[in-house]
C-alpha cells in the first residue's frame, strides 16, 4: 500500500512519525493531512535517506535545490557536490535536472548521496535517449516514457514532475491569447511541439492512467508540472497558465483515486499583485494539494539577482500559503549555476521561508528570531552568528572588519545604541 | 519662499519641472503633491546637483543608501567611493552617517561630489563633538543642537533626521509595554539617556520651533525620525513606536505650517504580515506625508543577508504605498559596509523598488519588464543584459560559462526552450 493509502487508512507509518517529530504536530495530523491530499511525504519504498519531510498545509515551509548537468556543462562530481552543498545549506529536496550523456550515472550518484528527497523530469531522459539516437522528443511514443519513468521509480527517485497538464487545450488557449515569450519550460516546449507535430493529444495526458500505476507501485509522489508556467510577468496569470491549472486540479483527483500522493507546480514570472490570486486560485482548483511554486520572480528584469527576486515572491507566496519555493539562482537565465551559486540560491530561499512561517505565527521561526534578538541585546556575538540562517558567512563577514573593542561592531563602535540602552535602562 | 511655500501658491518652480520630466508626470502634479505634502523635493537653496527627485505619492519608489565612517573605521576616501558607487547603481539620494574624527571633512567631500540629494543626522554630529570634549550626548544643550543643525543647512545638506518624536511619552509607552530589543536606533538612544538623565522632556520636541525655523531659512527637508523603530520583530507595531508615530504625524503638520517639506521614518524589523498596516497606519496618522522605511527586515535571522531580507519587504512596503526604501547592505548587524557590500545593498533595494512599481501598473517599469521579455524571446543576450538592473554582473555570470552554440546559454544547451518554440510556433 502507499503512504497515501495507508493514510486513507488511518494507518500512522514510520515516516509519518518522523514527520510529525520534526513539525512537532501530532503524527495523526500528518496522517490526516495525507489523506486529505494537503500534505505529501515523497519517498520512493525502494529508497531510504535520513531526512524525510512532510510538504503541505500546516507545515514548515520547504525549499527544492535544482541541480543537474546541461550537455554543455557536465561535470558528475560537480553535480555531486551541488547536491551535497545544497542539503547542508538548508534544501529539504533536490530535483536533478540534468541533461546530456552521464544523465543517469548522474542521478545514481544522486540518489545514492543524497540525504534528502530527489526528484526528476522522467521527460528530460526520455528527449536526451531519443536525441542520441538522431530523433527528436516529437518523435517520443508512450512507451518510451513509460519505459523511463519505470526505470526512474525503479532506481528510487522520490517525486517526478509529469507535464501531464500540456494539453491540447492548453494549446489552443496560449495560440488564442497569445503571449509575449510563449513557454521557458522545457517539458513544456518538448510537448508542445510533440502535439503540434502529430495534431493531437498529448501522451501524457492520454495515458495518465498508465503512469500513475508504475508510479504507485513505487510509492513516488508526482508533481504536476506547470509547462504553461509564464516567463515573463507580461503573461502572468492568463489563459493557458489557467487553463492548465485547471487540468491539473482533475488530474490531481485522478492520481489520488489511485493512491498516488500529488504536488502542483506553479509560476514563475508573477508580479507581486497577483501572488496572492495565484495561491487561491490553485487551492481552490486542486483541492487544497500542496503547491510548490518557482520563485516566483516578481520583475523580468533582475537578472545576476535572480534570487532575491525569487524571495520577494517566494516569501509572500509561501505567506499565502504556497507550501514548497523551488528555489532560483544569482545564475538564473545566464547559465547552470555553480556551487557556490546554489548556496545562495539555498539561503535566499531559506529566507523567504523563514520569513513566510514567521508571518504565519509558526513556533520554531517565532523562538528562533526571539533567541536572534535577545543575543543581540547581550552583545553575544556567537549567538547571533549561530542563529543566522548563513552562520559561515556571517563569521565572515564579521571577521573582516575592524572587531570594536566593548564588544560591538565596527557600524557604530562606542556609539552603539544597544550598548548605551544597557546602561540606561 | 521654501519649495512647500512655493508649491502652495501654484508656482512652478525649476525643480518640480525637472523631477515632473523624470516621472513623466504634469509639473502640476508635482506642484500640488508638494503642496498637500504627499510629494517632497529634497534640496537645500544653497546646494546644486544634477539628480533632483521627488519622493511621494505617484512617483517611481525612491532609494536612499546610507554611508559615512565610523568610529573604528574612517576612511574618507572609501566614503566618497561609496557615495559614487551608490549613486552609479541607482541610489536615488545618500545619508551620510558618519561619525568620528573626520565627520565633517566627509560630509563637504560628500556633498561636494555627490550627483544626488544628501541627508545627514545632525544629532550625531553634536554628539560626537561632545564626546571629543570627554562630555556625553546627555550633556546636550538645544543650543549645541541647534548649532550643529545650522552649521549643516549652512553647508548644503538636502534632508536631515530630527528624532523629535522621541519623547517622554514614547519613553513610557517603551517602559510599560517592555521589549526584548529596547532601542537600535542610535539618536533614539541617545535622546533616551537624555530624557532619563534630566527626567524632562526632549530638547528636540521642546525647541521643535526653533530647529524648523533653520531649516525653513535652507529649504531643507525634515526627515522625522524613528528612534523607536522596532529592532526585531517580536518588537514590531507596539506601544513606543505607534505612540512615536503619533507625534510624528503632529510634528509632519507643525512643520508644513512653516513651509517645511516632510518625510516621515518607518521601521526596521517588522514581519510580512504587519507590513500593509504599518503603512496604511503612517499614511493615516501622518496624512499621506511621504514614507521612508528601513528596510523593513522581514526576519532577525538573515544575518549576512541583510539586503535580502530588507529586500522583500521593501518590495511589499513599496507595493503598499512606501514611498523611499532606504537599503540594507549585507553587513547590517556586523560591520559597517564595503563598497560592494554598499553595491549590493543598492541592486537589492532597486529590484524592492522596481518590482513595487511593476505591481502598482507604473509605466516605467511595465515597459521595461515588457523590453526583457521581448529580449528574452529574440534570445538577444546583449538586450538582456542592458536591460538587466545590474548589467555588469550579468555579463559577468554569463561570461563565466561555456556560452552555447546556437545563441543559448549553459542552462538548457540545445534543449532550450524558446529556441524550440521559437521554431515550432
Amino acid at each position: 500500500m502507499t503512504i497515501k493509502k495507508q493514510a486513507g487508512r488511518g494507518i500512522i507509518t514510520r515516516e509519518m512519525r518522523q514527520v510529525a517529530e520534526y513539525e512537532d504536530v501530532p503524527a495523526e495530523f500528518i496522517a490526516d493531512g495525507i489523506a486529505e491530499g494537503t500534505i505529501v511525504i515523497p519517498k520512493n519504498r525502494k529508497r531510504s535517506f535520513p531526512h524525510i519531510r512532510g510538504i503541505g498545509k500546516g507545515l514548515r515551509t520547504k525549499i527544492n535545490a535544482n541541480i543537474g548537468s546541461s550537455p554543455y556543462h557536465m561535470d558528475g562530481d560537480e553535480e555531486i557536490q551541488k547536491a551535497h552543498a545544497a542539503a547542508r545549506h538548508g534544501a529539504d529536496t533536490i530535483m536533478d535536472l540534468s541533461l546530456g550523456s552521464e544523465i543517469i550515472s548522474i542521478r545514481r550518484e544522486i540518489l545514492k548521496e543524497s540525504d534528502v528527497a530527489v526528484g526528476t523530469v522522467p521527460l528530460y531522459q526520455t528527449a536526451f535517449e531519443l536525441s542520441r539516437q538522431k530523433r527528436d522528443i516529437t518523435d517520443m511514443t508512450i512507451k518510451d516514457f513509460l519505459a523511463t519513468v519505470e526505470n526512474q521509480a525503479e532506481e528510487g527517485v522520490d517525486f517526478v514532475t509529469i507535464h501531464a497538464g500540456v494539453t491540447t487545450q492548453a494549446l489552443d488557449a496560449l495560440v488564442s491569447q497569445g503571449r509575449v515569450l510563449d513557454v521557458v519550460s522545457r517539458g513544456g516546449s518538448f510537448l508542445i511541439s510533440w502535439i503540434k507535430k502529430h495534431g493531437r493529444q498529448s501522451p501524457l495526458y492520454e495515458y495518465y492512467d498508465e503512469i500513475l500505476d508504475i508510479l504507485a507501485e513505487y510509492d513516488v509522489t508526482i508533481s504536476l508540472g506547470d509547462g504553461m508556467r509564464p516567463g515573463a510577468v507580461a503573461d502572468a496569470t492568463d489563459r493557458a497558465q489557467i487553463t492548465e491549472l485547471v487540468t491539473l486540479g482533475e488530474l490531481a483527483c485522478r492520481a489520488w483515486d489511485k493512491g498516488v500522493q500529488v504536488i502542483i507546480e506553479g509560476p514563475g514570472h508573477v508580479p507581486l499583485n497577483m501572488i496572492e490570486e495565484n495561491i487561491r486560485l490553485e487551492k481552490s482548483l486542486c483541492n487544497g494539494a500542496p503547491f510548490y511554486v518557482l520563485g516566483p520572480l516578481v520583475t523580468d528584469c533582475a537578472t545576476g539577482y535572480d534570487h532575491i527576486a525569487g524571495a520577494i515572491g517566494g516569501a509572500l507566496a509561501a505567506y499565502f500559503g504556497a507550501d514548497f519555493l523551488c528555489y532560483v539562482t544569482p545564475a538564473e537565465h545566464l547559465r547552470l549555476p555553480t556551487i557556490d551559486q546554489v548556496i545562495e540560491g539555498v539561503i535566499a530561499s531559506k529566507i523567504a521561508a523563514h520569513a513566510a512561517d514567521l508571518a504565519k505565527g509558526m513556533n520554531y521561526a517565532r523562538a528562533r528570531d526571539l533567541e536572534m534578538a535577545r543575543a543581540r541585546k547581550d552583545l553575544d556575538w556567537h549567538g547571533q552568528i549561530n542563529l543566522s540562517l548563513h552562520s559561515e558567512k556571517a563569521q565572515v563577514i564579521r571577521d573582516s572588519s575592524e572587531i570594536g573593542k566593548d564588544n560591538v561592531c565596527t557600524m557604530c563602535g562606542e556609539f552603539c545604541a544597544i550598548k548605551r540602552l544597557q546602561d540606561v535602562l
